[in-house]
């Protein structure tokens, strides 16, 4: 059976501000920049998800996307849009929200709910267009 | 003299968050849906501005998009990338920071600035890729 | 008050061939090209929806566009998403679905029901990303 | 020699179901929802196709991508083209039109005839925007 | 009969300065920055001609967009196409090749081929997807 | 500790042509098509930087992509905007451009200067929306 990677893109807008809080504001300043602004700056984060796994030989599917789309709208991107990363997002506690650990979080939150034989196979968030993280869970 | 417009893409990112100080959280939620969130959110917002006028006939030039790109940036992109739309900005000071008022506010920002015998013609400002404002100064 | 214009981007996937029934196939296959083919082809549909309007003072709004996704997603999309335009849609009923007359069908579709003092402006519908249709209702 | 991946993006549009025969209409709308639409529906499908290799030190070329081009175009996108996936095409004879089960069946059809010692990569097909299935011949 | 505008985009790939030849480099330099390199520069061009008219009855079209592409294709795009647009163009001869400049050769080019009673009526020429110029041929 | 990959998208525009000096028009004609026209043609380029390793469990950086934005706009792309890629590079000279060699070009620029334990990823070099090369280092 041959094995296919399917992906399925989303977006949410969000709030967020790269800073330490046992650091001062000026070694914030220093080390994220204008992303260290106390008041927030945001973004129109896009999400891509990839399943990879056999295709099903009765369905023509790895995995059904619409229950990939509701499966990550539900995890990930109910939670996300319209909030404050730093502030609203219980699964978020503690961490930067840098594009990288986002897209960790986001993998953590998602990986134990794909239905065998498929698994996750890469998260991918783009910040910007022009500025993307990607993790394989390696 | 043929008559040409020229336009400059441009964008920055910001947080905002839709909401009047004279209204309880409630009716700005009921009004304003998730754009209420008082821990704001943000956007990738992309800003189009149009200059309208006759080509120089020595230069081939409407205006120089360079000169545009540049007096864009200094009077708005500057002033507004990574800053929060409601605290960060004097010239936004009062104004609900809907895509609409600042489609408005930028176009006022800018008017005065370009140089004859072109005009500003339009200015457009995309809040997500799927929405967006367009203010022709009427 | 100024007066500004917002546009909505929706999109919906469908099945259409181009011919008449008063044609024989020859006729049709000569005027419409591949586009005649009997088993249908379809496309992702881009539909833009424009409504212009002065900006309410209180709420910084021309419409709110949550309503107005709402409005064309009801009237529009849910009716043409994954259907067959030359035979699931009542309204479309005798239409042959050329990208310009969809996009005087949609236009007339809405038309009514946009509430005062905004109006309807502008319909825009892409067939693919390098053909479009574009109806002012003129 | 240094190895490089190059790709090449086509496109087409299609009409297709997601049904399978030996199944009844209740069986495969509750499977495959609106994508069983008895009438059909349809797509702009987008291809990126990716050959990989050495360069050729005397062109600077692991594949002339204009070659690349012609041959897809020959042996895919001209048979799918403005098609019905599900009656007009005889290599997808028997496949439900799975995006899934369209990028092996366009994988298998171009395989044999890249020319060493470059060869197939990775086929890329799109449904939409949002989703996508990608085959490595694994 | 309804009035509605349709628009094809087509591309084209080309090298170019802008320079006068009766100006010192100095003066060019100071003038067109690095627009002006003696070497040339390049650009993938976007082309989007806009044809309006009343929809014809019978088929549906404004105008047929295949026969639009064929047309735009053989009067602009296969004669800029891979070419230096200051050197191998004979109706560009003589002009500084700005995108105003090109966006009216282009319109001149065009209109008078538009079979009534359609008619041109705008052409943007996008020089990278952050600038653009747009002639109505006012 | 994590280990992700974090992308910076850039452009620049330039001209080239490809041919080689050791043959005749004609046979760089026949191997190169209309790339090998003598007075050049252009384009925009956009080029892709991927870095790879752990994230810094201080920062949430896998490198800040701040610094690698200036680095490869340092070392690449301020060389390379509104260049002759044939004939203004050193770091080029000798080089047919290919999508391919310049790919490759790129890497090697680059690679010496990512700061550990980071290290180059993957470079991506599109020479236009529908063609690109992509090389790993491999």
């Amino acid at each position: 059976m041959p094995r296919v990677r399917i992906t399925r893109r989303l977006h949410f807008c969000a709030a967020h501000r790269l800073a330490r809080e046992d650091w001062s504001e000026e070694e914030n300043r220093r080390v994220f920049g204008d992303c260290a602004n106390p008041n927030w700056h945001g973004h129109n984060y896009d999400l891509e998800v990839t399943v990879a796994g056999p295709v099903d030989p009765e369905t023509g599917y790895v995995m059904d996307l619409g229950a990939l789309k509701a499966l990550v709208n539900r995890l990930v991107v109910d939670e996300l849009d319209h909030s404050n990363l730093n502030l609203d997002v219980p699964w978020l506690d503690g961490i930067i929200p840098s594009t990288e650990n986002l897209a960790v979080a986001i993998w953590e939150r998602i990986v134990g709910h794909i239905p065998g034989p498929a698994a996750l196979d890469k998260v991918v968030l783009w910040e910007t267009p022009r500025q993307w993280a990607e993790y394989r869970g390696e």
